[in-house]
């Protein structure tokens, strides 16, 4: 077994409102920053201990579908490293 | 001026509690998967328009001192891309 980080990053499906994004952005234009757009992204880190990346890559995602990330307003994309 | 994309990743300094990750990680458990650790981080994509990338990159560091980030409990990184 090895010891594999996978990284999951979690976005917000194109067309889906991003309130949170949204008071952000306002809120750094009114300390006076000049912005066009602002977009936020969860990431969570695993580490787990797997035969292979791939074996790795598989339960990760099978995380994201299960929990990290709701299929109906979210994409997400799984990346595997060795930790 | 040319549009560029800043990515400002934020993350806890390693000691900081994360109850957040901890309820996470205990719930992909009481779903069955196994697993070592998992941390959360959080990105923000800024579209700024910029002379160049390091002026791009200046603001947004600027932005995670002052609004993005809290330098008491968070580490940040800054990358910047052109859009």
């Amino acid at each position: 077994m090895t010891t594999y980080t996978a990284t999951v990053t979690v976005r917000l499906k194109r067309g889906v409102l991003d309130p949170e994004a949204e008071t952000t952005k306002r809120a750094l234009e009114r300390l006076g920053f000049e912005l066009e757009a602002l977009r936020f992204t969860e990431r969570y880190e695993v580490d787990l201990d797997a035969a292979d990346a791939d074996e790795a890559e598989a339960r990760a995602d099978e995380m994201a579908e299960r929990l990290l990330a709701n299929p109906t307003i979210h994409d997400y994309e799984v990346a595997v490293a060795e930790a």
